[in-house]
């Protein structure tokens, strides 16, 4: 795979903010947070992360590859599971260090290494509830993640 | 303001995953990202970062509040431009390193210090039309960003 997507060099607020040329910020680590909604709900799927080689190969192919975190690998999301997420629309933030894919997902079009369709599954009660425990916003699980994923290592870090 | 809200130790993957007790995860930096979405047109407005304490005041006061990386402070969004975000509703995901709340905003309902409804407001082509400029999604300012913060520092780092 051709990686030859360019970057321009970061050389003033206003072209950052304001032009048209893609200058994109990786963090100390390397990584740039990437928000991946579904494109038809609207919700968001996940927050996952990406390397530059990630960035350019989601830009270029149309689909979804992050860099994991807990692997410290390139990932392809969907290669194992074939939850394959589809760019509908990708879109960068004002200073150009977070994206935002609009996606659409094969198969079941979860997202979730749980097993749920977004990995924010849970809503934190607020305000006069605060404190309460956490509450289930989806009420099953769209697949088996022992069926799917088998013995690979669960990426959850404590 | 009481920061009275109580994290869990984070003792295993079950727990984190699958259980409703709040054990969020913060990063060396001892921030976490925030997806800020509009409750009503599901429209990503903003990543941004919280620190323990811009957590517990965000689910305790039912307004965002952030931290800014930039000026190295607690931010309550829309102290300075009135462009309050109120709480609809707040989720974790399933490692409990990530947050997406779902906000309604005061005023013209932007988000973006640019002037900008939402800070993603340039889109990246893909695919066959990868290399291509950036375009604008959306087509004018809600407000003026000069008369709003006048000589406050802009955020944006090179």
């Amino acid at each position: 795979m051709s990686t030859d997507l360019q970057f321009q060099a970061r050389e003033s607020i206003e072209q950052v903010e304001e032009c048209t040329g893609l200058a994109p910020k990786f963090g100390p680590d390397g990584l740039m947070p990437c928000i991946t909604t579904d494109a038809e709900s609207g919700e968001v799927l996940m927050l996952g992360w990406m390397n530059a080689e990630a960035f350019r190969l989601t830009i270029e192919t149309g689909e979804a590859h992050y860099f994991s975190r807990a692997r410290q690998v390139l990932w392809h999301k969907g290669a194992t599971s074939g939850l394959v997420q589809k760019l509908v629309e990708a879109r960068i933030d004002d200073d150009q260090d977070a994206l935002w894919l609009r996606v659409a997902v094969d198969g079941s079009g979860a997202s979730c290494h749980v097993g749920y369709r977004s990995c924010f599954y849970r809503a934190i009660p607020h305000g006069p509830q605060a404190g309460q425990a956490l509450s289930f916003v989806e009420d099953h699980k769209t697949f088996d993640p022992v069926a799917m994923y088998g013995d690979a290592p669960n990426p959850t870090q404590l």
